[in-house]
């Protein structure tokens, strides 16, 4: 295991009817003046957003609002969130919506108090300060209510970058799995396939003997494996919906990716989709991960080996590893399809002669170095061979 | 699911030498004096508390110091540590040790700033505030380092009581597996025992559909499982000491016991043993847990067989669930047995003609109410029964 910091002081209210008490949180952890960010319709139309509000107003907590966040949140509505914040001289900011609202809120928080722009973080720049981020979660997923992470898609050219850093931890997040039993099926699917992902992504590492996260991880997925079904077929199904919430968090506040490497290669090649297409981010990730794995199996068989016995229940082939291998990518493909996500570029909308763009883009992209990967470097030639491999 | 609050705000700073930067960290954390908390001449002898001092001084940061923790703290040092640091006006509690000295310093912490006797704490009294509290690790055991308990024996009487809170979560804790190479076979079988007990602890529930917190345990189980004998074997196993440490932390940080109904009595029971015998508390619990799992397993049976099945790799009997239960008791007897733990009254050196006095103090010592156990409620005759299960 590699030396690590771990700090997660988030403080997490989990359970039903707990957005009711929004205004108490706020103002435990000082704020007086709110942001609250959100996304679409159907918050209002829920009557959510009315039940925060008043929760505000009941703690005496001013606020003002801005939604209008999309799937894959863009740099113009962070903008002109950093500017109404500091108009108003808000002190605190309150997401209400699932990753991209949330995302988006942690670019306010960290623009606000930050006298250049805030696209600086999203190329490199430590992030040092941030306003204070509150979350209410509407969908299981991006973990972004645990996580120190944040994903914009810059408009000046449609690419999306990361940044990272203690001050995005959210305060408080509110986990309340009733309010994610009105998603579609679609929603659903597409946030337990980002749950699973970000295992992966934790799973697949160069660092030996690291059998307490390996462990952790196996199980986080193992529940994922036993609830998805269950929550596909009846969204009402409460205890399903709340097992998936805690995962999502425990996926990726990152308790059990510490001290490894971790390989987020497949986040990198679904964002380049997701940028041209527009595509949830769930369903490119459907798309592009068995195709990862079985570009990079032949790095380590045994570990891939161990994820299709321990978690997929594959028997381990002892002559022939590669085959218990394929075993169990074969086994997420099927899942996957299971859950109603797509499995190829077709189905995602995704076109073959746009691959060498991606395949640069990925590569060399703003502040890119040609190569990307935490368990394999990949270059460009790579990442256009496993592009194809969606076809 | 039921509803729950989860914070857990402690800065782990993990790996090698990284006991070198205490000063840093106290500094960061606001202390600017520092009670130097700790047990024995080993941290002396190792030159462990010269190199903690030493970094100290690095940052201008002044200390006092108070040794003399015994296994089982004692509240008469509990005491003088609160008088010590009134006097000296520290602000800040830094323990060097393991569950025992982290425990005391949580108690000092706690006295220093509580007008009234700090037992009222270990009586019900909800802790709201405490000096901040440090502590490097010294063996991986208790989990105290990331939990917010603390078990105190009073002196006056001899029994041993809980506190928990908030307050009491440290604010850095640093772990250096390298620190546990030089603890006894015995000692590190204790840490083992210690640990998978919060695990068994957290797992059995009355709590219906909890399958991401089932899965945690039982992930955290198979790495201790695996790790142990290695350790066991070698003690200069960094990496198996390392994958212990964190399993350490995560099976008592109640990451994983969210949301259900968890079950202490085993630690209880045992509680009584160690303060009667003086016994190691994990040599203590290896001889608890299978009587308290034979003597309960009636009230789920599949659950007992679920674990066996999943952790200690059992075939299901179908038609006989309860065979597999006592298999897996029967697993976990012979694994304490293989790390050298014992397995009866006799070899802890406990004797029959206490049981009853025990039984008693357990359920009516103090502030107890005559029966406890979250998973099944046991009353005086139903403790005495298990007690005999150990003769």
């Amino acid at each position: 295991m590699e030396n690590f910091a771990f700090y997660s002081p988030t403080y997490f209210v989990f359970g039903k009817e707990e957005e009711n008490k929004t205004g108490k949180y706020v103002r435990r952890f000082g704020g007086s003046k709110v942001l609250i960010h959100y996304g679409g319709g159907s918050i209002v139309r829920s009557g959510l957003l009315d039940r925060v509000k008043a929760s505000l107003k009941e703690e005496g907590i001013e606020y003002v609002e801005l939604g209008g966040v999309k799937p894959n949140p863009r740099s113009g509505l962070v903008y002109e969130g950093i500017d109404l914040c500091r108009k108003e001289q808000v002190d605190f900011v309150l997401a209400v919506g699932g990753g991209s609202t949330i995302d988006s809120a942690k670019a306010i928080a960290a623009g606000v108090v930050y006298e250049g722009d805030f696209w600086d973080y999203y190329q490199g720049k430590d992030i040092t300060k941030a306003l204070p981020i509150g979350t209410i979660l509407t969908i299981s997923a991006a973990g972004s209510e645990g996580s120190p992470d944040s994903v914009i898609t810059n408009e000046n050219g449609m690419y999306k970058r990361g940044a990272s850093g203690e001050a995005l931890r959210p305060a408080f997040s509110i986990l309340n799995p009733a309010l994610t039993q009105t998603l579609s099926t679609f929603q659903i699917a597409c946030g337990i396939t980002d749950i699973m992902a970000h295992l992966f992504e934790r799973y697949f590492t160069t660092t030996q003997e690291v059998e307490v996260t390996d462990r952790m991880i196996e199980g986080l997925l193992l529940a994922m494996i036993h609830e998805a079904p269950r929550v596909i077929q009846n969204h009402d199904n409460y205890q399903a919906q709340a097992n998936i919430m805690w995962a999502g968090m425990m996926a990726h506040n990152d308790s059990c990716g510490v001290g490894r490497t971790q390989d987020w290669a497949s986040h990198d090649i679904e964002h380049e989709l997701s940028a041209l297409y527009d595509c949830a981010h769930g369903a490119g990730l459907a798309v592009v991960f068995p195709a990862w794995m079985t570009y990079n199996m032949k790095h380590d068989m045994n570990r891939f080996a161990q994820l299709a016995v321990r978690v997929w229940g594959c028997q381990m082939d002892f002559a022939h590893p590669e085959n218990t291998a394929k075993a169990g990518i074969a086994a997420l493909k099927q899942f996957f399809k299971s859950i109603g996500m797509p499995s190829n570029f077709t189905e995602l909308g995704a076109k073959e002669e746009d691959i060498e763009k991606m395949a640069h883009t990925a590569c060399y992209g703003d502040v890119r170095k040609g190569t990307f990967g935490g368990f394999v470097k990949l270059n460009e030639n790579d990442v256009a061979n496993i592009y194809r491999l969606m076809l």
